[in-house]
């Protein structure tokens, strides 16, 4: 399976393709942020925003997309921006075909580190040994992306979310079915050991 | 010029044509509400529009594309869900070269019944009028689509953002201009008119 992480924002979108064969030992693919300038319109960024995401899914062609949550309590300078882009990433993702999952921040700091309340610092620490990387990812922002994926193959391994394809009956067939959660007890098993061998 | 309006939410999006030789007398080309189930998954839900969006601009064509600007102070339960439609639709339509422009609710107010304040009932009544229908559109969620169609080409006929075209090169020509703002003396004060022989 192979999921596509992303890390909503108009400024900087985050993204990170992860594949797994075996569920506890992921692999980065591909990692990156799409950066567009403040000064431009926002259905100029959209725009090239909808591009630069198209064009990853052209090239990673993804199982699956995985989307941070957006809260309505989320910081209020920057939650519009942020909607807007989640929601155009989910909406090109859906209509190609491929089922969309969202994870909240806490629920992926909880599954890369085993803290909800985790720093920025910390996931990517943990991203960084769980894709056994000699350095942490870059561009840093893309950290979360990655964290995103990682959470997915492990909380949705179970949930067979992956049923690619086109259109309306996909649409149809999507609408019918559920993303599961929680780690299967495997994966809750290597992951504290990981987390513990860490510590 | 042709305008296409986007009252944007998840569960309904209005979508309104309007055409005009002379900016004083708008013609209703199109009128609809896209609907999505709440009880489908949002990225579903979000596919469904895209599709429905891209129908109405291969079927009308318009120059312009004008959306209601949504705040982060408006109503939390659907915010988030009208800044994903939102951001859905002006992504699109970018991307395919299309000028987007943004109307705050009470600019839309203002340009067409004359105050920033006037309720949704007001707001039909003068659609209504402005467009010489013989009722009311239908359906009734659409008027503020319309009304947003109306009031771009009344507040956008001097600003010239109707460059259509295609891809990255529309993108940045897109990028270095600006919606203008203000009607015409001259609509102004067939507005003012239209207005009084309202009241």
């Amino acid at each position: 399976m192979r999921v596509l992480g992303v890390d909503p924002g108009l400024t900087r979108l985050g993204l990170g393709v992860v594949e797994s064969g075996r569920p506890t030992r992921p692999e980065l693919i591909a990692v990156g942020v799409v950066r567009t300038p403040s000064d431009e319109s926002v259905d100029v960024r959209l725009g090239r925003i909808a591009e630069s995401f198209d064009s990853w899914i052209d090239e990673h062609r993804p199982d699956v997309v995985a989307v941070e949550r957006v809260f309505a309590r989320s910081d209020v300078s920057t939650i519009i921006g942020t909607a807007q882009a989640s929601g155009l990433t989910m909406g090109l993702a859906a209509r190609r075909g491929i089922p969309v999952a969202m994870h909240t921040p806490s629920e992926v700091k909880a599954a890369v580190t085993g803290s909800g309340r985790a720093d920025k610092k910390q996931v990517t620490h943990m991203v960084t040994r769980i894709l056994r990387l000699d350095a942490p990812p870059k561009p840093a922002d893309a950290a979360d992306a990655l964290a995103l994926a990682i959470t997915h193959l492990w909380r949705g391994a179970t949930a067979g979310a992956s049923t690619p394809g086109k259109n309306k009956d996909v649409l149809s067939r999507r609408a019918a079915g559920r993303q599961g959660s929680g780690l299967t007890a495997a994966q809750e098993q290597w992951a504290r050991a990981l987390r513990a061998a860490d510590s």
